[in-house]
């Protein structure tokens, strides 16, 4: 993971989320898996801000989008009743998968930064597929 | 729910589970809905002692067991590290449906009481199914 | 639980979500514990709205709200990209208790029906708790 | 993350585990947060197995463990029913935090590989804290 600045060229999409009870776990802050939920809700929200319908895909082309890799940095913890921004930005679209990077934020403050490798793959064999034009056009509008 | 006794007529099937920090959430006790993923994996155990292979039903005969009804009761709560107890008992198998009652006990003592009727469905419209014979004598074996 | 009419006499509450992956399972629709976690997320939501908050009077006040008892009806499923509408009605409110009833609806179709009756516990015993004046005046505003 | 290569000088600790719905997604494999869940088990389950009982450090000594940072590979899914092996090495134990490599492996074919940064703080703050030396010799025992 590079340094922590945030790419001012690639746009910005971001959804707020709510932290709720089962966010959290006996520490009294978030769970650490769950930012990955968080993270995954903002990308199909920005897929889906972009006219990518996931079942869609996944029905009638038969592809859909599974994380290949990740790198994740927890610099400060979320805790209950928290409102939460998350953003992605797509860094790089290639023949069979993106690069994003992905903030959480309270207010001004990072609480953890991810850079996330989504590959896209035929759902039955979970191979490797190229995005088709019709799909990589929207990724890229 | 009934009064909250045993079944004593019912073999009784059980599995082992510990709680991990994924489990609980910041009141310092399992949150509510994991007792619900717990009495599933005893569920899904007891079917696989019996033979009854839920993949390989949903592949080939395109069929699923759904949860249609649940009443719970909670009694105590649970903590991080403790080793409990969930239990299943097949109180009736009906044509299209089964009846069970759960547990989930610390050593001897109570901590979550379920009843829970189980309906097979055919995966694609997730209507109600008969249960196949073949199926259905494992269930009763 | 009684006959799946909506209580009339009580406010309706409701809160909008999303389903995403981590809602579904291999079955294709949500699994059925997190119908638990969106009807919470509703109660929570219902709290906040009336000026009820729970990190603070767990702070504050060493009370909190568990789930004592539940009752759940599995009507139709959801499915990934829905948008659901979850609400709660107080129904009665006690010493130490509220029932209150939830339905998750996708448009007009009613999805799952629940009736969740919560409990005041003091944090440390988990014992139950007189709801305190303050509270219950937010609770019944 | 380095070369995939398993570290031979540490010893490798594993626990085994089984895929159960809860685990899945609707792309009928596990999904992508969950892996963090089953590596924190066997985490939680390794500092067991060397007398370290995590509840208690948090009640008497107000330390606990949270993930700093991780790196993760995805190479092939799980799916229901999959029988899997977790493992974890500590590859390094520094003042205030250790470094794990873990795998998540189906019979002899690797499907996850994630190298874990865990940092030992106060339980308040969730300030870094040193670890303690009973604790440290327990860790390296």
């Amino acid at each position: 993971m590079g340094p922590m600045t945030i790419e001012r060229t690639a746009p910005v999409f971001s959804i707020d989320i709510r932290i709720y009870w089962e966010d959290t776990d006996a520490g009294g802050v978030v769970y650490y898996a769950n930012y990955l939920r968080f993270m995954e809700r903002a990308r199909s929200d920005w897929l889906r801000a972009r006219g990518v319908h996931q079942r869609q895909w996944q029905q009638e082309a038969g592809i859909q989008f599974v994380v290949a890799d990740l790198q994740l940095r927890y610099l400060l913890p979320a805790r209950l009743d928290d409102w939460l921004r998350v953003d992605v930005q797509l860094l790089d679209c290639g023949a069979a998968s993106m690069q994003m990077r992905q903030h959480v934020w309270r207010d001004e403050v990072l609480l953890v930064q991810g850079d996330v490798r989504v590959g896209c793959v035929q759902m039955q064999t979970l191979r490797p597929a190229r995005i088709p034009p019709a799909l990589r056009a929207l990724l890229q509008a």
